[in-house]
């Protein structure tokens, strides 16, 4: 059965804890917006997809529990539903579909019509469609995606893109996981992702329930495997991409496109298109989050470097538009020029 | 005080235990050859100068041991200490300064007089002489590193090629080093060097009990740090170095430099000469060795991955000599192209 990184069951918002894998399987369940604030800002759920469905989420929260408490006044409503955006949108800055997903929501309950009853109608469908679109963008994005690999595919990926980063069956895994399911011989090569190692627990633990090959390395070992053959193509997924198809994702995935670029490996990045940011002109203009020092001198538990000396954390690096060789949403294939095909890839009527 | 990473007194080798930096400050001490292997193999002692000198101390020790159980049969000993060698030499695979060692001490005892006297004042003295060389070797290199750094430098580095890997004050170290008591401006970013962190481990703990500022970061970080502009300059140790100038060094060395030229920074490597292996016509003779799964996935004692997958740990890799902005050893600053200019720099009579 597929993982679901996040769902919404009668009121509550169900995330599974994703600090505490692979060694534990255990699902929070939510009812309030400053835990489900906690759990964006603590990774307990991450992945630029899942984060916008489980914003989306916590405003269809915040509106069912305005509603149950027997208020009946929708400007009052749309103020709060505003300000959870605020306090949602404040958690974590690099991820686009996180503002995507609360900008659409806001909007739909300041459309819909002055009364508590439509607001939260309106709003408790936005949210659902906000995670069933993303469920649809994997699915396409993995159909597409698949076509770019070979019967027999070494696919080297970092961080995690899988359904635990998603609403669906994830973006750079769910083209491995189609690839498979249409019968091919893949191989994950996944890099364990300091600080967070979200490649080493995330992504071995999605693949090996999936029954998909997978070897675990170091960030820094990926240059020399790349270097080595071993590697037909490179596949991340994406926080937030620039107009000019400048790419935010995990820290880390620059290297992996500048040795994929020194050894002529294919680099794609694969997202749905509410990571794409046409208001940006270039990488240069997304926000990286910095976090705290204790990720990198305490990040397993253990101190491993002397006390007071500085730390340099960022969460994401981007990834000039130059060392990518083909962008897949859930409206195809784009490939360079970005700055032409991404917008126009946009406005195609053919979507999935 | 300078940290000695390796001593010979009275027959005992005294190396700090590096692989319970920067928690506890041990020093082993050595007494029978077995010991010394597995403190080669564990890393107890590490970085590629740091073991020719162990290793040639090795040789001593066994000659030393020899005379003193009463032998007198001096091809008896010379068969001991090319045994010796053999199994010295089979610790690790890649770095070039051991078998430098080994070969030498053992070129000596097969030269001396054949007796056990002779034989043992001659490894003793050679094995003094590959540290005590090794010292001024550093020293030199610092010194001829140093007048590359601006009077305030940003210097990113990668594992540690500090006094901790090498008979005297370090390599890449050696120049930050040289340069902070020249009344330079130095800070050094440390790459933390997955997986046994001997750039969060031993690096900051030499640069802080130097006085030096230090700021950890992940290797995965090093692409985006340099990406800002941040960065004068990356200098980094080797393991061995082949006629062309491709360098063998710590896993990820070859990304910090793939960045380093994407970016505009210059790329240094800082190595003795010992280093340089002129019987490889290039970097892709150079053994690179594999270490143990467990390194990656249970590396902090703690299992960070789930059972059973696999794990790819090379302990190296290759950073192309295209890459490289100068070698600098012991002889002076080495330019490209290496082919001609490193192999002409040994021959050079002025190497200090």
């Amino acid at each position: 059965m597929q993982v679901e990184a996040v769902q919404y069951r009668d009121g509550v918002i169900e995330i599974i804890d994703q600090t505490l894998l692979p060694h534990e399987y255990f699902v929070l369940h939510i009812t309030d917006l400053e835990t489900l604030c906690e759990a964006i800002r603590s990774l307990r759920v991450r992945g630029a997809p899942a984060i916008g469905v489980a914003a989306a989420y916590g405003l269809r929260l915040t509106a069912e529990r305005f509603a149950r408490a027997g208020h009946a006044d929708a400007d009052l409503l749309r103020r709060e539903l505003q300000a959870a955006a605020t306090r949602l949108g404040a958690t974590r800055p690099t991820a686009r579909n996180l503002f995507w997903a609360l900008e659409r929501v806001v909007q739909v309950a300041l459309a819909a019509p002055p009364s508590v009853a439509a607001i939260v109608g309106a709003v408790s469908a936005a949210a659902t469609a906000v995670h069933v679109e993303d469920r649809a963008a994997c699915a396409a994005i993995a159909r597409h995606g698949a076509a770019l690999l070979a019967q027999r595919a070494h696919i080297l990926t970092h961080c995690n893109a899988g359904a635990l980063a998603t609403g669906g069956i994830g973006t750079a895994l769910g083209i491995v996981y189609a690839a498979a399911a249409a019968g091919k011989d893949v191989h994950v090569y996944a890099g364990e992702t300091r600080p967070l190692l979200q490649g080493a627990r995330l992504t071995t633990w999605e693949l090996e329930r999936a029954g998909i090959p997978v070897t675990l390395l170091c960030d820094n070992a990926a240059a020399s495997l790349l270097g080595r053959g071993a590697i037909d193509c490179a596949i991340v997924g994406a926080d937030r991409i620039a107009r000019n198809g400048d790419t935010a994702n995990k820290v880390g995935t620059l290297s992996v496109a500048l040795a994929a670029q020194r050894f002529g490996v294919p680099f794609y990045v694969a997202a749905p298109s509410s990571t794409i940011d046409l208001s940006l002109d270039s990488g240069a203009a997304i926000p990286i989050e910095e976090r705290s020092a204790a990720e990198v001198d305490r990040g397993f538990g253990v101190r491993i470097a002397p006390e007071g000396i500085g730390v340099f954390n960022p969460a994401f690096d981007v990834t000039p538009a130059d060392l990518i060789t083909a962008i897949v949403h859930e409206g195809g294939i784009v490939r360079p020029p970005f700055r032409e095909m991404l917008a126009a890839s946009l406005d195609s009527p053919a979507r999935t």
